[in-house]
C-alpha cells in the first residue's frame, strides 16, 4: 500500500480525527442535575450578569474554532467547504497535541467575504479566538481585517501570518550563522499573493532591509500595470530602487531568497548571481522552487523549504499552537504585530547559538520547548500590551 | 455549601463541560505526515469529487452542533447567547453520555430570525446534524421549519418536540393504566407555547382524541381575539366544539391535562371536575401546575412531572439521544414526524406491559435500553422512508 492509499484508509478508520469528551459527569440523576438543570441555571445567571464569566465557567477561554471556506486548501485550490474539513480536523488535533487547546473545525458554505464575515461574527462569542484556514487570497486580507475589527476575540489567518513568523526565525539564525547583520540586505520574495506579502511585512517590520517582491509577470513596483490593490500598498514601502523586471532580474546581488510561489522558477544561475554566502528559503511545496542540493551547489549557504524530508523545515505548527495558547492565557483581544514579532524571536532563540548550523537554524517542531517558548514570550507582550 | 453554590464551584472547576480529542495521533513526523500534510490531501481529493464521502473521512456523521441564541435558556428566559452556553455545554454532554454523539455548543450573536437561519446554514456542512436549543417562540418556529427546507441534515428543535414525544410516550402508558382506549379522549392543555402547541400536534396525530389548548387569556378557539398565528392555525384543527372559556371551563369532564404552563394555574376542584380516574402531566419547571400529591388527592389516577424527585418523570433525555442516534445511523436527511412517533412509541413500549403502575408509565432515562430502541425505532422508520 503506497502512501496515499495509507493515508486514505486511516482516514476511514478513524471517521473524523477527534472526538468531542465529557470532562464533567452525567452518569446519574446527581450529576445530571449539577452539570445540567437545575445546578446549570447558576452559571448562566453569572454570565448574564457579567458576559467575561464564560471565560470562569464555560470553555470559551480554551477553544478556538478552525474556519475555512475552501478555496485555498494546501496546494490544492478551491476544492470546497466539505473537501477541507480533513484539513481542518488535522489542525484541531494539532491545536490539542502541540497546545492543549481544544478546537472545533468549521467550514462555510460561501465563498462571499460578507458573509464569510457575518457568519464568523455571529458564532464568534461561542469562541476564545477564531484561526482563520485556507482562504484564497486577496479575499482573505478584507475577511481578516474586518474580524479582527468586529470581534473581541484573536482573529489569525494562520496562512499569512504563520509563514511569516518562521521564516522570519529561520532568517534570524540563518543571518547569524552567514555573519550577516540586520539593516541593509537585499530580500527577494518570488510570490506576491498572501504568504509573500505577510513575509514582506514582517522582514520590513523586524529591519531585515529592503524587499523586492516578485509576482509571475515580474518585480512589484510603484504604478506596475499588474499590481492588484494589496500589491500597490507594498509597492509603496517595498523595492526602494523601483526596480522592473524578472525574478531572475531582482537576485542579482541579493542576500535572501524566499520563495512562496512555484515548482523550478528558481535555477542555479539564478542563485550563483545572489550575494555571496545567500540564503535560501524555498517554500513551494511539496516540490520547491529548486531543490535543496541543487541550491546548495550553486553556493547557498543556507537553505530551508517546506518539507520534513529537509533540514530547516519552515512548519507552522511551530508557531500557531504558542500563539494561541499565549494570546488565550493572556485573553489578549487581538493578535498583534508586537505578539508575532516576539513569536519569531522566540522560535529562533530555541535554538543555542553555540548550536547554530547552515543546517539547524530552526527547531524541532516536536521539542517540547518550542511551544513553551512561544507562548510565554506571546503572553508576556500581550500583558505588557494591556497595561 | 447550597446546591446553587456547589453547581458553580464545579462550573469553576470545569471551566467548561466538554474537551476535544485526537482520535487521530500526531506525536512524530510520520503520524503528522498521514493526518496532516502530506496525507490529508487524499481525503481532500476525494471529497471534493463526491462530498457524500465526507461521512466516510471526517467526523461529520457523528457530529451535532447544538445551537442557542440565548432567548429562553431554562426557564431564565432572554439571558443572551453567552449566558446560554452552560447549558449547551451540558446538552452536548448528554449528546456523548447517553448515545456516543460528538456535540460542539455553538450560540448565535442575533435576535433576528433570518440572521440566525442564515449562519447556522453557512455553517451546516461541518455538522451531520442541527440540535436547536433554548430559543423563543414564536420565532423558533420559523427558523427551525425554515432550515429544515434548507439543509440536507436533520435539524430539530428538542424544547418543541423534544418534550412532547416523551409526553405521548407517557400517555401512552397512562392510557393503559387507566383502561383508556385512544381515539374518542378529551384532552386539554394548558400552555399554547410552542411546546403546548407541539404537543398538540403529536397527539392529533396519535389519535388520542380532541385537544383543547388553552392560553393565558382562555381557550383557543377558532377566531379567538388573542390568537397569535400558530394558534389561530390549531385553533382549525383542535377545540372541535369550538368551546370559549377558561382553563377551568375546559378540563371539565377531560380525561387528559397536560400542563407547560406555570405553577398554580391548575386547582383540586379543577381535577375533580375531570372524567374519572384522570391523567395529569403537569410539567412547569421547577414547580408543576399542581403538585402531584395534591392532583391525587383530587383523584388523579396517573401524574407526571418534569421533575426527577417524583415519579412519571418527563426528561428530554429519553428522546433526543436516540432520536439522533437513529437519524444519524440511516443518514436521514429530516427527522420526519413518523420519526418522532415510532420515537414516542420505543419509549412507552421499554417498560413490559405487566410492570405498568400509575407510578411508572415513563422508563428511567439511565436505561440505557432506552436509546437502543429508540434509535433502532427511528433508525428503522428513516430507512424505510428512503425506500
Amino acid at each position: 500500500m503506497d502512501k496515499k492509499e495509507y493515508a486514505l484508509k486511516k482516514h476511514e478508520e478513524w471517521q473524523g480525527k477527534l472526538s468531542i469528551e465529557c470532562k464533567a459527569p452525567v452518569t446519574n440523576r446527581e450529576e445530571l442535575a449539577v452539570a445540567y438543570t437545575p445546578g446549570v441555571a447558576e452559571p448562566c445567571l453569572e454570565i448574564a450578569k457579567d458576559e467575561s464569566l464564560a471565560y470562569k465557567y464555560t470553555g470559551k477561554g480554551n477553544l478556538v474554532a478552525v474556519i475555512t471556506d475552501g478555496t485555498a486548501v494546501l496546494g490544492l485550490g478551491d476544492i470546497g467547504p466539505s473537501a477541507g474539513m480533513p484539513v481542518m480536523e488535522g489542525k484541531c488535533a494539532l491545536f490539542k497535541a502541540f497546545a492543549g487547546i481544544d478546537a472545533v473545525p468549521i467550514c462555510i458554505n460561501s465563498k462571499d467575504p460578507q458573509v464569510i464575515i457575518d457568519t464568523v461574527y455571529n458564532i464568534s462569542k461561542s469562541f476564545g479566538g477564531i484561526n482563520l484556514e485556507d482562504i484564497s487570497a486577496p479575499r482573505c486580507f478584507e475577511i481578516e481585517r474586518t474580524l479582527i475589527e468586529k470581534c473581541d476575540i484573536p482573529v489569525f489567518h494562520d496562512d499569512q501570518h504563520g509563514t511569516a513568523i518562521i521564516t522570519c526565525a529561520g532568517l534570524l539564525n540563518a543571518c547569524k550563522v552567514t555573519g550577516r547583520e540586520l539593516g541593509k540586505l537585499k530580500i527577494v520574495i518570488s510570490g506576491a499573493g498572501s504568504a509573500g506579502i505577510s513575509i514582506a511585512k514582517m522582514i520590513l517590520r523586524m529591519g531585515f532591509g529592503d524587499v523586492i517582491l516578485c509576482g509571475s509577470k515580474g518585480t512589484i513596483y510603484d504604478g506596475a500595470p499588474y499590481n492588484n490593490p494589496e500589491q500597490q500598498k507594498m509597492a509603496q514601502i517595498t523595492n526602494k530602487e523601483k526596480l522592473a523586471g524578472s525574478l531572475a532580474d531582482a537576485m542579482k546581488g541579493a542576500d535572501i531568497l524566499i520563495g512562496v510561489s512555484k515548482p523550478g522558477v528558481v535555477s542555479q544561475d539564478m542563485i550563483r548571481s545572489m550575494a555571496k554566502d545567500p540564503i535560501v528559503f524555498v517554500m513551494s511545496n511539496p516540490v520547491p522552487e529548486i531543490m535543496p542540493d541543487e541550491a546548495k551547489a550553486a553556493g547557498a549557504a543556507v537553505v530551508g523549504t517546506g518539507r520534513s524530508d529537509f533540514p530547516n523545515q519552515v512548519n507552522n505548527v511551530l508557531a500557531f499552537p504558542g500563539i494561541f495558547r499565549g494570546a488565550l492565557d493572556a485573553r489578549a483581544p487581538k493578535i498583534t504585530e508586537e505578539m508575532k514579532e516576539a513569536a519569531a524571536r522566540a522560535i529562533a532563540g530555541i535554538i543555542p547559538e553555540a548550536e547554530l548550523t547552515p543546517e539547524y537554524v530552526l527547531p524541532d517542531p516536536f521539542n517540547p520547548e518550542v511551544v513553551k517558548q512561544v507562548a510565554a514570550a506571546v503572553k508576556a507582550v500581550a500583558e505588557a500590551e494591556k497595561r
